[in-house]
This record gives structure tokens, sequence and C-alpha cells, in this order.
């Protein structure tokens, strides 16, 4: 079976990682001359709406997506000749956060307070009902932290205005959180679904820099997992699912959902007894879904920016190494190291090779 | 790094499975226009001393094989060019079951009887010697079963010597074995050594169908790994290898082994903390080895021939699917799958998808 991929970064990457031993085959069309999963495929370059490249990926099975801003007009034509998995719909509901945030708002899933902002007095209508400090985001096409600015008092207002002012946006109710956590669902097309354990998650400059799994019994994992199957019967989703929630005072606020494989899951790799991609790939192909239950207690790391040298990382017992075969560049995500241990404590292993920043967030999801 | 690979079947194939997440490239050389492992990395079709394929084997950081029949001039050659590992003279310790045998009893490691088979008086002296069943098989190139013929009674002897009497040949003393075993070691270039737990391996035809670990604290286990030690310091061996042994009367008796990642550790992708692929590159790239221990329980069925139907072996929990996206041929291997369990007992659960030989021998697997 062959399996077209729109976006050739690390997600499609590890994605046909896991499929080469299923027998998958994989077709990757990208614009960028060096995408990082060309090496395990057949390589097209060229743009997501190319109709030559598109002709090629209607000759495929299956096709999928590693991002989904993918031009929801190349997505609906290629429906229309192959089996899409999720669906263009699925993706187009995650490519503008205010059609996204209503979605929240009308399944029952709790979210920060937010508002448009198509104009400098929605902006100030904004401030007046949701208070400072607010999270001022573009609509479309942010990710990593890219397009959004706090505003922490009236002053920073102005700045953020020229510099997002010309585009669609919203303010968001900015949360004091305890910490952030998200959690992955994989749905097939018969309808069952499966969640891997909650994923407590730690971000630095918008980018997510630590993810750990949390025990099945922690008492955030059945209202996360009830918002994540809402949100996915809605969708009548097919493939795996992410939602980013907030966790404060205990209660649960969804940020925003991500219609693929995610970041915060990548320690499934290891960590789950199926992991996040191969289980994608099972949803994509019809095949049963495989077990989500964790392994081991697992701990991933990102390496954003470059890659550091692996001898220190691989000499730690039960440490996995994921290099993305990338070329170094700032706020890159390059690759991530994966570690397994009996307890969250032993996680502490990692701190001699870590920053400070990331050392101390790593201190306190240790310590949870 | 870039790592050459001489050979491109499912060994090479899982090789650089291991090896693209930890950021290794592959060039892979094979005479075979449809090598399966040509999908992840360069692939050049020439044979094992083409001097070009050479010369660009030669561009590569280090050079192993997926098998160990490589002429030995085009690996002497390499190694005067590029890092090659294990060697040349490992393999070539491989190649020739009489020096094979010779060392196992230079090493004293002890090997079922055998003797020099190069006229038909010498083989009526095998008899003589050695006594009726004897296996009688070509000193060079045998594999899965071929080039070999059990001798049971007297009239079996001329069919044998008519089929493979113009070659060197070796006569085996025949072991009515209680049971077949594997033990797999990595060794690194500066002489550390770990071992996976044994591996209990089934074959039928000559060919490897079942392989299960057992457990670290079974009795033939610190004796195994202390015959693979003193092979592999003798070899000064970098890499993967695996000593295959019968066990009869609670004894070992060395049969034979293999310079290289092997069929009956192949459980170990998932079965281990860190795999024999994996390891091989790490010892061939000068990196920390990964812990050998046992995850979990695991069984190791081989696909001959074709690939059954996934979905039924898929819908097992902790089944997983090694498709090498070979084409299907009589005796030739196109897969496997390995389940892990709690305990052995839980293998029968593949018992009505295997044949009724297979399905026996498991029986007596998960009963061991």
């Amino acid at each position: 079976m062959k399996v077209g991929i729109l976006g050739g970064g690390q997600l499609a990457r590890m994605l046909a990682q896991a499929g080469v031993p299923l027998g998958l085959e994989f077709l990757v069309v990208d614009p960028k001359p060096d995408a990082c999963a060309a090496v395990l495929g057949e390589f097209i370059q060229a743009a997501y709406d190319d109709p030559a490249a598109l002709d090629r990926l209607a000759d495929c099975d299956r096709v999928s997506c590693d991002f989904e801003n993918v031009p929801a007009g190349a997505l609906a034509e290629l429906e229309r000749r192959v089996r899409v998995a999720p669906s263009a719909t699925a993706l187009a509901a995650a490519q503008d956060r205010l059609v996204e945030k209503d979605r929240f708002i009308r399944l029952g899933i709790a979210t920060p307070g937010y508002r448009a902002v198509d104009s400098r007095p929605d902006l100030a209508a904004a401030v007046a009902e949701l208070g400072l400090p607010l999270v001022l985001k573009t609509r479309r096409m942010g990710y990593d932290g890219k397009g959004q600015f706090l505003l922490r008092q009236h002053e920073d207002l102005e700045p953020a205005w020229r510099e997002l002012g010309d585009q669609p946006l919203i303010a968001e109710q900015w949360i004091a959180f305890d910490h952030e956590c998200a959690i992955t669902a994989v749905r097939s097309a018969t309808g069952e679904l499966r969640c891997w354990p909650l994923s407590r998650t730690w971000h630095r400059d918008g980018i997510l820099r630590l993810a750990a799994s949390l025990p099945e019994t922690h008492p955030l994992t059945a209202p996360a997992r009830e918002r994540v199957a809402r949100l996915a019967l809605d969708l009548d989703y097919i493939g795996c699912l992410t939602l980013e929630l907030f966790a404060a005072d205990g209660q649960l606020l969804a940020n925003e959902f991500a219609p693929r494989v995610h970041n915060s899951a990548h320690w499934t790799i290891e960590g789950a007894v199926c992991s996040q991609f191969e289980n994608h790939l099972r949803a994509v192909c019809d095949w049963p879904l495989g077990e989500t239950a964790l392994r081991r207690p697992s701990l991933m790391v990102n390496f954003i920016g470059d890659m550091p040298a692996a001898p220190g990382w691989l000499s730690l017992p039960d440490l996995h190494w994921h290099d993305y075969g990338k070329s170094a560049r700032t706020g890159r995500k390059v690759g991530h190291a994966t570690l397994l241990a009996d307890q969250p404590a032993d996680f502490l292993r990692l701190s001699p090779l870590l920053g400070s920043a990331e050392s101390q967030a790593l201190a306190s999801i240790a310590a949870a």
C-alpha cells in the first residue's frame, strides 16, 4: 500500500519510519528541497497545490498530512480522487483559531475567554472584556509561538497591533496555568478511539521543550480523554488528533488542537506499546488499532537549533535518539531524545545535559 | 555519518531502520535489482567486488555487511581505505565451516564431532568415526539448510555424495538435541561486550521459524554468554555476533556463528531496551552501547514464502509487524512478527494463526 504525505518534515519522517516495517511505501510532497522525510520514500519537491504533484498523490492508496496548513482547495480536490485522512474538513477546522474556539464552545469544552479582533477598536474591546494580560494571535498559520504577542499592559497594544494588525486576529485570555498538558487520541474509520496517557508539556519561547508521560491514574486523564473523544467524534476524525490543554486549579481549559501526530506524543515511539506514528498509519490504512498503554514512564527532550553530541546522551540506559537529519538553524526542531525510567525521579539523570531553564522545568516534572 | 552496507536484504533494511533515527545515512550495495534495503538510503546495484562500488563504499565513514559471504578480497581492499566492522578476518572466520569448527576446538568451546570430507574415502571414514546419522555440509556458502544432507543410513551416502561431492565438505555428528538456542552479543571497539537474553530457536526444513527470548535466569544463559564472549575476544570483534547452539542434556554444543545481526534476535527490536540493529550501529560508529535487557518476554515468527494478511495479526495486543517489502517466493524470508507478553503461555494467542507444525513447536516453547 502506498501512502502519500503532504509535508516532508520530521513528522512525515517518523511516520515513514513507523510505516516501512508495516510494508508501506511513501510518496512525500514538500516545496522545500531539503525535506528530511525525503530519504524514506519517493520525494517530489513541489508546491502543495502543484497539479502534477496532486496527480501523483491521487495515485496513492491513501493520503495524509504532516501539518495542518495544507491549502484547503488542494486537499478537497484530492479527496475527490483518493482516501484522505484526516479529512479536509478536519484540517480546515484547525486552520483558523476562531473557528477552533467556536467549536470548543459548541462542544461544551471549556476554553479561555476569546474575542475576534479585526480592527483597532476590536482590540480595545477585547482588553475591556477579557482584561490584561491577554494573548493576541493571528487566526491562521501560527505555530511554535510565531504570530503571537503577550499583552501585559496597555503600552503593549500599539506595537502588537502594528506588527499583526493587517490580518484577522484573535485575542485570548491569558491563563496563569499550573502546567500545560496534551492528550493524543487515535480514531479508526469504524469509530474506535484509543488515547495514550496524558502528556505533561513545557514550552519556552513558544516552542515545546519537554514532554513527559503522566500515569494513567492521573486525575486529569479521564476529563482530557473525554474532551478529545468529543472533538474526534464531532470531526468524524480518522488518524491521530492532539488536544493541548491548560491545567489550572485542577481544571482543564482547551488551548488548541492539532489534526495530526504531535510533538507532545513523540515519547510514544518507545514509551507506549504502539506509537502515535504507527497508530496513525494503522487508522489511515483501516488496520486494527494498536495498544496505547504506557510501557514505561517516558520523558522527551526536544533539540532546538542544533543536535548535541550523541555519546553523552546515548550512555544513559533506555535513552533513545532521534536525529531528524536537518541542518542547524536557530529555533528549528532538529531532533529529540526520549528517556524511559521506572519513575519520574529518574528523569533527573538528564539534568547535567540540559540548560538551566530546562533543568529547572525537569525538576518540577520529576517531582510531580 | 554515512554507513556503507554490503548486501541489501532484510538485515540491511532493519539496520537502516534503526540507523535513520540515529541520524545515520546509508549506502547499500547489492547485485540484485530488488534489494529490499534500497528504499532506506542510496542504492548501488553492483557486484560486491565492483571497483566503482568499492570506491563509493570507501568514501563512507564506516562499512559493514548484512551477510558473511562477501568476497574476502573486496573486504580486505576496503579495510585499507575505510573502517570496516566486523573485520574481514572475522567474516572470513565464519565463511568456512571447517575453519569455524577448528576455532571452537581451539577456544575450548564444545561442538559436535566433525571431520573434513574431501573424497569418497573421507566420507566413509567420517561415518566410521562419527557414526550415523551425520550431517554432510558444504564448507562454504551454505545457509537456511542449503548445501546440507542428513545421512541416516548407508544408502543415503551415495546420493548425497553425487550432489555435493565436487566441493570441500564437512561431516558433522548429528545431535539429538532437546532444543536449539542462540546467543547474540555486541562488542565495541574498546572491548566492552553485552549480551541479549538467550534466544530459543526452532527450525523447520533448515529455516528458522520461531525464536523466543528466554529469561535471563535461564541456566544456559551464563554458559552461552561465556562462550560467545570467548569467541568475540578471539576475533577482536566489533558489532553484533551470534553463536548458534544445541542444548542437549543441559549442555551446550556450538553449531555455528554468524558475524552479523541475526534472525534469532529480531525480537530485540521491541523486546529489548536496545535492539541488535541499533547496537550493531552504535558499536560500528564508536558510540556507547545500549542496554540489552529484556523489556518483556518476546516471541518472533518468521514469514516464509509470502506475507499473511496483516489485520488478523495486528489485532493482537503488543504484536509488531515487519514486512520486508519483498515479492513472494517459496522458501524466502519475507517478513516476521514479534509478540510481547507477560509470560510465555500468552504466546499461545498466536496458535490460531500458525500452521500445525509451528503451532506444535509454539506449544512446547510456551510450556518451557
